[in-house]
């Protein structure tokens, strides 16, 4: 459970500020709008406005809820172009009855709706298409149609995706070891594993991505990120490949499932190999440049330039939702194959059920992961983010859902009691 | 000739590199072309072909052709968006007898030709409008058609043309004193300076913006700007407003034009002041979001989200023509107003040539500056950045020229000799 537990970075962010603040009660979604709040308002704005890089404030809740709306007004990073492709416009037919949708949570004993449940999970933006078309899309907080949002571990699910496409090319064998494609990596723990164990995250690494101190392994992570600030007299790794260099192993791969965000980066780190492209220039040449995307993307980027696999892409709405109806329509988009159909299948194809089992996280019993994906048993597939952010592809019911929001702990344990039964409640409704 | 002879930013730089780097001759052009030398080349490149904020590499020749390319993923910046209007496409009418142009650059013997030109300047990126339609188009170096290069202080003419607009809107006085409309400068040398003054840059500052050490006036604004790493023990201010704050008075106001960057900051803030939107929010909602550019601009920002207004736009080459071409139209572009007559009239009204003949700068002989934009004599109207980013509008001649390069030296009093000579001789063709 403590890999959603964890605010990947922001976990480093409670050791740098006051932990009481973490403890007292969040303000509601409607208490910490950004704008009711004031952040980043005035020329300048007011010191207590500021949300900040170089204080971590960019951090803490609910500065987060304008943070996570505006990524690269604080971190470096690098653009995913659009190209010069017409706008691929998404076909409408909104409904006015979704709001009223009624569910119960999981381990409630009172229902709520499903406009209730989007203020309760704080919610920044929603979009469902069913059938490819928009039937319901809200934004809040400081998102707008026309921004980016921090997509956190979604992006995880990009980059499995690339490597999905390189094996079904045959130019990626995921049964060679990752030392194999980056030999930088052979003194490290993820010398020895293969590909595949780093791809469906059942690496033995000595990496504990839970909540730490400022010495935590995802203070670590982070700072090398260069996505905190780093402390006075550091001595660490300055960049993201040097830090999974630092990496050991505590146990054998293969075995049980472990969410552990290293393996993105390490699984990143041989695609850039195989194509001499960044994770970046790779999203940019085979989805967004070609489908249609009404924004550029981008990624934050570590001090010499290496995007963040693990977590770092910010993207708009209604491209979430593009990139995962191209996948529910089998790789296709336009007339033209986007991702090949041995890969859509191998991203649809769940992993080891009794590897996950140990899990047990809330809505996802019997479920799984593989390939940077997670899995319903149920036939959905999802991509998760911490704080809320999700693709969520239900090909049974012909429908999609991408979701971006700033819920206040980053572990989406809290989040799925509500959203996975909302979900439900909607595919229900549309299925009507 | 002191202020063009500074390179803003890269001074302070001198001061944390070797300054013997800079004093040996410089790569041309081909030599010093960025994917020859490999710049940010590997996953991870290799350290000595990093291009990075926190050693400052950034800012050193010739990494610098690679950086002004690149720019969002060295520095923290906020986008201005081009919104969902569908791209105004510039027509096209080629020619290929314009690279044969002659002409001989000022204080040489011998002619060189437009195409050699380009080279000797180390131009990036160059587009000819003639009667509005594209003549001549080249990309060189880290630049695409589809990538955003650093303007510099073209930058500051964007700002200007803000504040022509709220004046023609009856919202600024020029006449009016900087501390009246953003009181925190009254203690400052500004407060008592006109917006006027400020705009025309007839300010007596206590600004040395001339290369200086790491204590210099010009490092010290860019400690503040968050766009040059922090010496140990820093502490000077820490964002551009701050910084302006601390700015003396050594001399009269409203008398010889003197170019100082931090006159550019000021004007932009009393343009947010009045219109409690960031230079950026008002340059996309004016300009960005109405005239079907191709591509988001940027600019960046110091740690509470101020924009750099004194020169850090990077945006694509044809939408730094379109606003040239919008302002060549009388403001007018695709059957909008853009800019009001009265806003367009001021910009292309010339300003004290007196106050302006102590500079003596090569080819300006005569000339003037006004609201943030250079005046030749003949009627020529200019927006100029270190390093020989411009753009260049001859209504006469029905001629805009947008330039985007990475000269070695910043000062454009290197570069002028050869750009003014070719670009007369450019029209001169055009007009046969």
């Amino acid at each position: 459970m403590k890999h959603i537990g964890t605010t990947l970075l922001g976990a480093a962010l409670l050791a740098l500020t006051a932990p009481a603040a973490a403890q007292t009660a969040p303000l509601t979604a409607a208490q910490s709008d950004p704008a009711v709040l004031g952040w980043m308002q005035g020329s300048p704005p007011p010191r207590d406005k500021q949300v900040r890089f170089d204080d971590a404030s960019m951090w803490a809740f609910p500065q987060t809820r304008w943070t996570f709306s505006n990524w690269r007004e604080l971190l470096p990073t690098t653009s995913i172009k659009r190209g010069a492709m017409p706008v691929a416009v998404l076909p409408r037919a909104e409904r006015a009855d979704l709001d009223a949708i009624r569910f119960t949570p999981l381990g409630a004993a009172a229902p709520m709706s499903w406009e209730q449940s989007l203020a309760a999970t704080y919610t920044d933006g929603i979009v469902v298409l069913h059938k490819g078309r928009i039937v319901y899309e809200r934004y809040f907080g400081a998102l707008k149609p026309e921004g980016q949002h921090i997509a956190f571990s979604v992006t995880k699910s990009f980059v499995g995706t690339l490597a999905e496409a390189l094996i079904a090319e045959g130019r990626l064998d995921p049964n060679r070891t990752m030392a194999s494609y980056v030999p930088e990596l052979a003194g490290s723990g993820f010398g020895d594993a293969t590909v595949r164990q780093v791809m469906d995250m059942r690496t033995g690494l000595a990496f504990d991505e839970s909540y730490g101190g400022a010495d935590g392994d995802v203070a670590r992570m982070s700072f090398a990120a260069n996505a905190l600030p780093l402390p006075a007299g550091y001595k660490g790794p300055l960049g993201l490949y040097a830090h999974l260099q630092t990496i050991g192993k505590n146990g054998a791969h293969g075995a049980d499932f472990s969410y552990r965000t290293p393996n993105s980066g390490a699984l990143g780190w041989v695609t850039e190999r195989i194509t001499g492209q960044s994770i970046a220039q790779q999203i940019e040449a085979r989805y967004w440049s070609r489908m249609g995307m009404e924004q550029d993307a981008s990624i934050n980027v570590d001090r010499m330039g290496t995007g963040f696999a693990g977590g770092g892409m910010a993207l708009a709405l209604r491209d979430m939702a593009r990139f995962g109806e191209m996948l529910r329509l089998g790789g296709r988009w336009q007339g033209q194959e986007i991702v090949s159909p041995a890969a859509v299948a191998a991203i649809f194809t769940p992993g080891d059920v009794a590897a996950f089992a140990p899990t047990n996280y809330p809505g996802l019993k019997g479920g799984s992961y593989a390939s940077q994906w997670w899995h319903r048993p149920n036939g959905v597939t999802m991509a998760v983010g911490i704080h809320g952010q999700g693709i969520y592809i239900d090909r049974q019911a012909e429908v999609v859902i991408a979701r971006f929001a700033s819920f206040p702990v980053a572990s989406n344990v809290n989040i799925n009691p509500v959203t996975i039964p909302a979900y439900d409640a909607m595919v229900a409704k549309l299925a009507e």
